[in-house]
């Protein structure tokens, strides 16, 4: 089964239509308490099958992403008398899709489910890919498992009402996917006023239409991640790091897609000393950081703790050199580079420069 | 990802080739209080990878493969520092398989593992075959993934300690096979002393070798059960009544196993009335199963009753008919085939006869 992915912002007639095609004998749509109160009134005015459909509603937050949350739609399911030829609609961001995803594919070992993102991180991130579960005792997408919807509607209309925050952690997600994929992706991306993007859905959705199938690409290359895949780890081993310190060392939280932001200009900054990726370049993204995210201040006191935090990471084996995704060029992806502490801390230093800071 | 079948008397070994070959950086075994006790002594004994696992145990009986003890395996993956290259592997009857496997498909979106099935039963059906599951909320493999091991490993040396009942209740599912399969396969079967095969370890493990060749043949050709794996549900319609009806009504539970053989009489009925099944194998059948399982005691006033479970079973659409897999002739299958409710009442009427109740 291959998933379908659907860019439109006529998001009620996908539906309808995807329902006319599979037949369920039953539709169930999960929701959060978000997205329960601002999107699915509008959705059900858009398509019958929602507006007629059972809702199963989970309070939102990731710290809601557990068994618990997991086992009570599990349990409306049964209780509902849900059956294989059932549908499921996951209708939220990335929290939803993971753990309604995991819900479909597991519930009577799997019934047909639609993914509807309603961030701009999940749809261009969490929505595709099939990785769908929940967090565990403490631990991120402890349990879960690799399944992919029959399709993923996309659209914009949606972000509307999506905090600023929000929409440029997503847009963070897909500058990287540009990286890797390659330089008229990456100058579409940074010429884009994304803060004035919902003033022009159609382009908007375009552009994620693109970065999605990165993504896609890049998936179907490597479904398990045993090789390829990493290359969407760019700027993720820096930017866990930077989230972490920001949550526990300093309790004043960044936004994933932020933190990936920062994450990125660190690692092209090793993807410049160490693969030659061209530094115009880097400082093109740089000041584009700079002048969007802002920047994450760091001092070198806190290099160490940083060190110790990309360590950790689980993408890494060995303690002494980290793992990290680089860039030879805009498009040319090197997985497994491993960068010494020494190289890491020279990455920072420069960092902080480009950063002002 | 492939399945590997190896049927040897030396498991120990297959084990470690297995462990050489994947590479685990960590092992844990799985086990119920039974197997536990019985099992892992003599495969520790045998297996070096064995000997040195962190052991698991579960409470052993079917109403123990729920979300409580998937939850504590979660919990023991989870503490233990278990990874994506760490190995599970599961030494149990189907409760275990399909409980552990479960686990391991879903610990961190998958990791490796191993069935080494130590009943007949889960030998030939269970083990084979990529159904994982829990009963939840009373439902029997309510939850649960399409996810093959590794490798099964399938040895008839941990049958010595099995029960008579339990042997013959996986013996019950051989013959089904060799039904769907062919006239040869079918006659081995009648021609080979059951009661007496823990004499002959070499020739039961090649009957074996034969009946999951049959399964798995089927399910490569139709994994998610959209059609041809149908087949597999000969004698389960009539058989699944007979064990609700004797656990839920009489209050005395008959293996499933013998449900299935004498549900396989009942259909076989079916079969010659409507299929053009050869008489003169179907009394053979009849006859074998009334000598080694005796016969299910029913009369006509028992009738509605089963016929309502019958159309309660999930397989089905419509009360009026009732969907059963037929066969033409050994080796000829028929799936959904609609049986209306004077036919069946007529194959029961038959089958008592045959049973000589």
């Amino acid at each position: 089964m291959s998933q379908q992915l659907i860019f439109t912002n006529s998001p009620g007639e996908a539906i309808d239509r995807l329902v006319d095609d599979i037949k369920p004998n039953a539709i169930f749509v999960i929701v959060d308490t978000n997205t329960g109160n601002v999107v699915l009134p509008l959705l059900s005015s858009m398509s019958s099958a929602v507006s007629s459909a059972k809702i199963i509603t989970c309070s939102a937050g990731d710290v809601n992403k557990g068994l618990e949350a997991l086992s009570a739609i599990w349990h409306q399911l049964n209780t509902s008398g849900a059956t294989r030829s059932s549908m499921v609609i996951n209708v939220g961001g990335g929290m939803i899709t993971d753990m309604g995803g995991f819900a479909a594919a597991t519930f009577k070992r799997g019934v047909h489910f639609i993914n509807v993102p309603t961030t701009l991180l999940a749809a261009v991130d969490a929505s595709a890919g099939g990785k769908t579960g929940i967090n565990f005792n403490g631990c991120k997408n402890e349990i879960g498992a690799f399944a992919e919807a029959d399709a993923v509607v996309i659209s914009t209309i949606f972000f509307n009402t999506l905090p600023v925050q929000e929409l440029l952690s997503g847009y963070a997600e897909m500058i990287k996917h540009s990286l890797i994929e390659g330089r008229k992706e990456f100058d579409a991306l940074l010429d884009f006023d994304i803060m004035d993007g919902l003033q022009d859905h159609d382009r908007l959705l375009s552009l994620i239409r693109t970065s999605v199938g990165v993504k896609e690409r890049i998936v179907t290359e490597d479904p398990h991640e045993h090789g390829i895949r990493r290359a969407l780890n760019l700027g993720h081993t820096v930017g866990h790091a930077f989230e972490s310190f920001a949550m526990n060392c300093r309790h004043s939280p960044v936004p994933h897609g932020y933190a990936v932001a920062w994450g990125i200009v660190v690692e092209l900054v090793m993807s410049t000393m160490l693969q030659g990726f061209p530094s115009d370049v880097l400082h093109r993204y740089a000041s584009y950081v700079r002048s969007v995210y802002g920047a994450f201040d760091i001092t070198c006191d806190d290099y160490p703790l940083l060190l110790a935090l990309m360590a950790h990471d689980k993408k890494n084996s060995s303690p002494e050199h980290i793992n990290f995704t680089l860039l030879a060029n805009v498009g040319e992806v090197r997985i497994d580079c491993e960068v010494d502490t020494d190289n890491i801390k020279a990455a920072l230093d420069i960092y902080r420069d480009l950063m002002g800071i």
